[in-house]
């Protein structure tokens, strides 16, 4: 088990090696780097932040690798473990504000836990737009279906599973246009392995139609008004509902990596909305509810 | 049961009439009111809401009367109660941010529960400075002090309780300076209404030297980025950890009136820190340190 985990880890460090060089290609300048020890147990990380750049407003790339003696109850669901078991969790998490209001956030993770008798998989890839463009949601969902086909994976099944997972229940509204999400993932270790590892290496090629089609698109007040104003339900997500914050949080993480996915400015406004009709409108009326964008 | 109840809510009304009267004065411009129906029970609130003014940024004091089948799991620690008790909640809570960075936030919340055989208070408020200064932060805790003894109420168990709640155990850091905070208060039904409306009457009185003493007090770029800064701690601690938010999420209530707690604007940064010995670094090395202020 012990040089599983080890390989594991070592294959995660070359996807945020790969994954960084790219956000670092963009950007022109390189990441700040932090290594970080887990107090609450062995191991630790290293994040990789981006800040206040010409691109990338605020983001970042982490990877950890960490044991601990008591698995966080956030980790619990759905698994059949008591409280307190002794685990062991190595992942990879990404999360990129961008500057301009027409690029998309987005988030990406992949993450291998042990613990007691079990071991598992799990992850996935979500896009988050503020002024979406229909074809290259369309190119974003086919890539991913691509990907999950070529490594057996059922590409509807992580697809749903990611509009369930991405979702605020007391908005009634989904967090962005969807991608994949799965947990749990144990059928042979290696073909999990690769194919988790096949989704970090596909991270520039999914992001750079997003990137390279919408950077250099001009923008206002009106525009960067919005992208704060839907950061805050990024935000409200986060804090509220996602297991991999809640978890890092339980479990003692390093907070300032585990909040490096918190947007660099945000704002609420009380019960505000978009004028009907407006392009502001059609992100939450059209665009952020869940279909078969791969097939269209 | 039922009489008291209603007796409970008018008072209860009355509170929220007092306070909204006083942040009117201040603002100078009128609130905006909603009234809302509970979709998922019975009755329903009214929100008060002040959002760009002159010296309250965004804030609102909220009102709510209403029943429902089954209390949520957040009402639920600390009292023997099984889960899917109907439940009656009525309550006044505000949070106001003001624009002038030398102004401190502040919240506070009454609230009266019925849920099976069993009936309790709850409540507190609390204060959350940027700029503090030493002599209006001894002076409401004073005031709360003689408040609590008039009431018959242990001061110092329910300012501890205060510094317990109000804290971010993934930031090792208090929310503000503090206050008081009491919940399952349920000794005589007439005396435990008597302290918490007298609480809420007294909120003028506890807010007012913090605005009068700093609102006209010049502040620049410097000061508002280390209140949007700070903000992000508040929402940190609010979509996290606060039972009331929670409670309100899980319950179904209405979104915009729950979330009229958020700040308008607040930033992230990555792995920040005020320069030593800055009066931003003394926020939180000497000010946001539970003390006794009310012996000082």
């Amino acid at each position: 088990m012990k040089s599983d985990a080890e390989s594991i880890q070592a294959a995660f460090r070359q996807v945020q090696d790969h994954i960084a060089a790219y956000l670092n290609e963009v950007e022109g300048t390189p990441f700040r780097e932090d290594k970080w020890d887990f107090e609450k147990g062995r191991g630790g990380g290293i994040s990789r932040i981006w800040e206040d750049g010409k691109v990338w407003e605020k983001g970042g790339v982490n990877f950890s690798a960490i044991e601990g003696d008591a698995l966080p109850t956030s980790a619990l669901a759905q698994i059949a473990l008591p409280p307190g078991t002794p685990y062991l969790a190595t992942g990879v998490s990404l999360v990129i504000h961008p500057r301009n209001p027409r690029v998309p956030t987005i988030h990406m993770n992949i993450r291998y836990f042990e613990a007691g008798d079990k071991w598992w998989f799990g992850g996935g890839i979500d896009c988050t737009p503020y002024y979406p463009v229909r074809e290259q949601i369309i190119g974003f969902h086919k890539a991913l279906k691509g990907l999950c086909e070529k490594h057996g994976r059922d590409f509807t099944q992580d697809k749903e599973a990611c509009d369930r997972y991405f979702f605020l229940p007391h908005r009634n509204e989904a967090r962005g246009i969807g991608g994949i999400f799965f947990d749990h993932v144990h059928s042979d270790k290696a073909v999990d392995l690769e194919f988790v590892t096949a989704l970090g290496y596909a991270f520039p090629d999914l992001y750079h139609p997003f990137v390279e089609g919408n950077r250099d698109k001009p923008y206002g007040e009106r525009e960067k008004d919005f992208q704060l104003y839907r950061r805050s339900r990024y935000v409200e997500f986060n804090l509220v509902y996602d297991r991999g914050t809640l978890f890092g949080l339980q479990s003692g993480g390093r907070t300032e990596s585990i909040l490096m996915s918190m947007p660099p400015l945000a704002a609420w406004k009380y019960a505000w909305k978009p004028p009907e009709g407006s392009e502001e409108a059609r992100l939450t009326d059209d665009f952020l509810k869940p279909r078969d964008w791969a097939g269209q």
